[in-house]
């Protein structure tokens, strides 16, 4: 049996093409999508995600603008920069880059920008709308990113089990109800699996589509996979190695060389949801500003 | 084997006390919880459940007041009123009857309750809250009164299996997440089943935990259930009855006379979840009457 490789990159050049193609369009109603990022303080990862995305955002006609705090802002000051870009009619889409200073309230800031330019879809209404199944919600861009790997890569969903391991509030809880809608492209049956979950290869091997979203490294092996299933891996983890200038590699959840023998279908990490959620973002972006003139 | 019934009225007295007398405490701080049906039209099934509503409500302290609106009232009339309700000081919930006459924007206007006095837990910000874990806001009656006969019937949740049958926005997805949350009494795997879902015995069989919340009468029987296994029944379904003086009867999701042999513990029907969702809308009205305190 040979693996299908799920090209991450390769379904999210298609969808920025789209997007692309939409800006055109959009440009010629006199408006360019634009997304702002606010950065607090000088996290190197944080500096690479906002850059990687920004690169991206300009790459599909958008343009794009990083705010960078400081460290010390107050929660004042912050909540009134969200503000100003709330009522910014020039901007449709705001990016708060996770993680803020634990000294500020994190859900308060998040809950801070506008539904209506939450493009990363953490907002609790738009939260609310995923689980009501309201489609006028910003979705959350990896578990969005996840269904449309599924989509475009042609993987039959209805009525097959989707396991999903981890039910984190970013990717597993979201995606799982995600997978269940009654949607030609999703309408799973889905088992949400997680840390206490007892005897857990007995569940994943049920899997048609496996999910590792839990953030543990190389959690995941052959044991837990039923032959030809479709496993998707979310995890993007820290381990150390000292042969790194950093000290550490990026790993997934997913044990990728122990899997993909018996995989019918399988992401490479990186290169599989990372990209897609990069570009659900710039989709999702694009959306905020077409929705200002519908 | 003995199957033990899992008494609804019984954990609902339980709530109703607890309720109650934490409305005496807020009374002696000057707050009497009040809370305020919004009818549409004559449905003679409405009637009858905002009635029963609101004698429980008076049982245990709290006041309340329905008002009823022509069948033919606009949507700016309906908002209008939801808008005074709103900004009144004295009223701490507001529940508005479904269903709403179909020529309604009935999303818009479920969504114009304030959530801070959406004691049905049906806003986005609500639901929101709740696929986020932020214990802050509303949570539904019914999942929640679920939740509820799981903890006082101290059914063991945590690393058990729990199987819901039927997705739909009131019970079954908001259900799959309480059950799968972090918590003394969830920390569930969690499987959302549904009438998609092939050979579906070979998944609810799985289940210690098995929830009928599809809606098709006594659909789940014998051969669905492993031994031992707790069984709720959210079902509410009218099945033609000749006997009857209103031509119907209801009926559950569950087929009690086949399940109750082989199920470790049963709740009936009614007399089951119905009187549970009661109690959470009364005792999130409390809630809602106590946050404006605290």
């Amino acid at each position: 049996m040979s693996t299908r490789i799920l090209d991450g990159e390769a379904f999210a050049s298609q969808i920025h093409r789209e997007t692309a193609s939409r800006v055109v369009a959009l440009s010629k109603r006199g408006i360019t999508p634009r997304l702002v990022f606010i950065r607090v303080g000088e996290d190197p990862a944080s500096r690479a995600y906002v850059s990687r995305k920004e690169t991206r955002a300009k790459e599909v006609g958008l343009t794009s603008e990083t705010i960078v705090l400081p460290e010390t802002i107050t929660l004042a000051q912050l909540l009134a920069q969200i503000d100003a870009l709330n009522a910014d009619p020039k901007v449709h889409g705001i990016l708060i880059q996770s993680p803020l200073p634990s000294a500020l309230p994190n859900e308060q800031v998040y809950a801070r920008v506008s539904p209506a330019k939450d493009v990363d879809g953490f907002h609790p209404v738009n939260f609310g709308k995923l689980l009501l199944g309201d489609p006028t919600g910003f979705l959350p861009c990896t578990p969005a990113g996840i269904m449309e790997i599924l989509r475009l890569g042609k993987i039959p969903t209805r009525g097959k089990h989707a396991v999903v391991v981890g039910r984190g509030q970013i990717v597993g809880r979201p995606l799982a109800v995600l997978l269940a809608r009654k949607s030609t492209h999703a309408d799973c049956t889905v088992t949400l699996a997680h840390s206490s979950t007892p005897n857990l290869p007995s569940i994943t091997r049920q899997a048609d589509i496996l999910i590792g979203a839990l953030g543990r490294p190389l959690f995941l092996t052959q044991e837990h996979v039923q032959p030809g299933a479709t496993v998707i891996d979310v995890g993007v983890n820290r381990i150390p190695d000292t042969s790194s200038p950093r000290g550490y590699r990026l790993v997934g959840d997913v044990d990728f060389a122990s899997v993909q023998p018996v995989a019918g279908a399988i992401t490479p990490n990186p290169g599989g949801v990372g990209p897609m959620t990069i570009a659900l973002l710039l989709s999702n972006t694009l959306r905020a500003a077409e929705d200002t003139v519908s």
